[in-house]
This record gives C-alpha cells, structure tokens and sequence, in this order.
C-alpha cells in the first residue's frame, strides 16, 4: 500500500486542523497516512524542531509530507513555508478573504475557538454532559421533563455515547432511556414517557448487528439470543411506527451521524461555541 | 453591534464545515454573527431552498451573507456559488491541490469523515465512552489498571467532562479519581494511586472560582468554604509537587484545551479517525 506522511499544526489544540485535514485524507482511497500531530506549537525552537522532523521525512520517504495547518502566527507561518512539504494552510487564505469582506483586520490570536468563553453556553455544555451521565444513571421523571431530546431504544442500541455527544458537540440536554422487556406487553408507551412522547427519538438496529454486540456482553445469554433481539427489535419498531417516533437505524452509522441526524430531524438548538 | 449571517453548509453533519467555520470567525471581534445550519443537503430541492433563503437575506439586510462549506457535489456547489453570497470552500481548492500531488482523484463521496469505519479504533471510541462514564461511578483497582491516564483533582475541578471529552476526541481511557478529605492527612498518594503513579494528570483551580462553583452546588456548606477549597486546593497542590505529578489550572481553559494539552504533555496515543 501507497505511504504519505502528514503533519497537523497548530498554535493550540489542533483540533480544527485534524478535523479539516481528516475530512480531506477520508476522500483518497488506498494510501496509508503517517500521521504526525504538532499542537501547541507556540515558540521558534519548537516550530524549528518539526521544520528538521518535515525535511527529515522528505528526504528518507523521497517525497514531501502533506501539512495541515491552521498556525496564525506569520513568522511561523513563513518557516514552514520554506521546509520541504505540501502545504495546506487553512487561515492564511480565508482570513484574508474575510478581512477585505469585513473591512476589519482578524485579531490573530490563537486558540480563540477552544478558548473558555466566560457565557453561558459553554457552562451550558458542561451542565448538558453531567445530564447525560444522571440521566444514564437511571432516568426519573424529573429529569426526563428537562430533557431537549428522549434517546430510546432496546438495551445494546447506541443510545449512552449519542447522548454524551449531543451534550459535547451541541449541547443539548439528552436523556436515555431504555425499554426494557418489562415495558414490553402491549405497543404502548412506558408510563414516564406519556407525557413526553415529543421529545422521543428512537434508535433502532439490525438483529444480527445487536445479537453480536449483546453476544459480546454476555455470551449465550437468553438477552443475547437472536429470538430474542428480534422480539424486543419487533416491538420496539411497532411502537415508533404507532406512535410516530422518529427514528434512525444506526446499523452502518456513526455517532456522529447519528447525534447530527437528531439535531437536524428534531430541530434541536444548538448550544455549542457561544450560539 | 454590527450583524452579519453566516451559512454553514454540508452533504452531511456539518461538523467539519462548522468547525473551521467557527474558529475563522472567533478572530473578528465585534460582530454579532447570525448562524444558519444547513446539514444534509442531500437533494436539488434542499440546495434549492438554502439557495433562496441566502438570497433574501442578502436582499434583507443589505449584504451578502458569508457561506462556509464543505459540500463535495459539484453541481450542488455551482448553484451556490450563484447565489448571493461570500462563498468559503474548504473542500474545492483544497481537494484539486491534493489530486495533483498525489496523483490520484478525489472519491467525492460525502461524509466519509464521519461514516462509521468497522474497525477497530471507532470501537475503541465506543469502549471508551463507556469507560470513561463506569470510571466516573467510581473508580476501583481493576478500572484504574486499564487507564491510558488518570484526571485527578479535589471535587468539582472538572475531572469528568475532561475524560469523556477525551474519549470522544481522542478514544483515550481517562479514569477519574477524586481526592476527597479522607485522602488528605499526610502529603502521600491514596493507595489505589500508588501503584499507577506515573499514570496521574491533575488538574487545579484558583480557589475563589473553585468556591464559587462549588458554592453553586452546595450553598453555605462548609465544602463552599473558601477555608474549605483553600485547605484541599494546598494539599493536592503541594502533592503534585512532591510527586512530580503533571497538571494543569483550568481556571480559564476550556474542556478541548485541558484534553488536547493532556494528550500532548503525557504523549497519549491517539485512537480517534482510524488513526
């Protein structure tokens, strides 16, 4: 298989730059990426110690490594610019653009997007996770009534790390509860969700994909049982179906899929980074 | 203040488009940004709808909204580019550059970035999450012995966001351990610590903010008390010391920098993106 180096640069956390410059590499096929991480990279002698580590790799792999980058400092900027590689710069060139739209100069300074923003949305993103975790806990009807979202679903469905995300990346409170087959008797809804039923959105799976991740928990349990996943999946879909829960099949999907489907589908607010 | 509107667009979550989008406008100051959220524009009907509500803003407030996308459908992104608007592209330019250095087309298949990948790492991810939350409902010997690290830090230092965030972002196995006052006689590690040594990252606070979080909590409690934080904030900082324990004061960071400067200074592995 085809090598390529690749480094990711900042001045802080890295993480625009990893998710940008991922979303990039996810699109070439076949080619297995070196990845090279440089956050915080905030000082001449540590920008000079990955310049050495770029031309090093060019010259023993014969070609230049890829650079993501979102560094804002020019002089910075400037050196990596003339160490042997391919350059991606991700701020240079848009900053400009929005300076001439703006008529304004960017500020420049880094890690403004990670920062701590003294507001209430990011205490409000704080608040949302210590919810998913009370809520995964054991959901009361207190805590359901807060809810923004309802993540329900058989046990196994996904329904824990979704709501963790909704809370990190949107800050929505999302709370999980799982039908359990003690709800199961007739296709109606379990009593402490009567009176939430729109808040509800379900999480569904295939029965051989939630046999094998139960399998996995509890090797040759009754719960486990392919018999079994497919009751609770047969009656789980019937009530969505009866009560017009939305719902999405998360066989294929990540979480992230998954956590933005919900935000778009259910028009949750988002939270997230001072909104 | 002056508004502008702002356009995040994507074949599918949006994250990435809303990630770098967000970090270019934390560098202009003073302008009050109005978000719209356009994600999964999967169809010409979509597209259609954005494209008219881009224009009547235009036409609204007098000037072009600023657009910032990571739509891969050609066609889709030729119809925005007519609309009336300042069009940010981060995939185009960025993918036409990559083509010809590595010599191969780009897939152009939309949200690969966040598909999910059958593979080992993304379920680490999942593992993760999971470990993260067991460990926060208390953390025993055979839980601290799987830790990658463990956050450690008097009550309400932030220890519990920060490892799910770095399960989430990085697939890490972040342990949480609280120091409580049971632990605080003598300068010394509380046994279940001492064998993982090498494996601690506290974190720390100033103790009028560690007050008044905990005020907010408890209020007029002794635990509030500003004698109270004072007595736990010297103890655990003077065992940092002693112990040679890196850490970190969270006073005016935020949860992405505590994680990413975690992972950087213990030179954690990275588990996220099929890394």
């Amino acid at each position: 298989m085809l090598q390529r180096s690749v480094f990711f640069l900042s001045d802080r956390t890295g993480i625009t730059a990893e998710t940008l410059g991922h979303s990039l590499l996810t699109q070439f096929d076949g080619i297995e990426w070196k990845k090279h991480y440089a956050s915080f990279l905030d000082s001449a002698a540590k920008a000079q110690a990955v310049i050495e580590q770029i031309n090093t790799i060019a010259e023993q792999e014969g070609q230049p490594a890829l650079v993501f980058s979102t560094l804002l400092d020019p002089v910075m900027l400037a050196s990596i610019r003339r160490a042997d590689c391919v350059l991606f710069d991700f701020f240079e060139t848009c900053l400009g653009t929005l300076e001439a739209v703006l008529q304004q100069p960017p500020a420049r300074i880094p890690g403004r997007s990670h920062v701590l923003r003294q507001d209430a949305s990011y205490f409000r993103r704080i608040a949302a996770i210590q919810y998913a975790l009370n809520s995964d806990d054991g959901a009361n009807a207190k805590i359901l009534a807060d809810a923004d979202v309802i993540v329900v679903g058989v046990s196994r469905t996904g329904k824990t790390p979704v709501c963790v995300y909704l809370a990190l990346q949107y800050g929505v409170l999302a709370a999980n509860y799982p039908f359990t087959p003690e709800d199961m008797g007739a296709i109606q809804l379990p009593p402490l969700l009567q009176p939430l039923r729109k808040k509800l959105f379900g999480l569904t799976l295939n029965t051989s994909r939630l046999q094998s991740i139960r399998e996995e928990r509890y090797p040759g349990s009754h719960y486990a049982s392919f018999a079994e996943c497919q009751r609770e999946l047969q009656w789980q879909n019937e009530l969505y179906r009866q009560f017009d829960i939305p719902s999405i099949n998360t066989t294929d999907v990540s979480i992230e899929e998954i956590s933005a489907s919900i935000v778009n589908r259910a028009h949750l607010e988002r939270r997230q980074h001072g909104t």
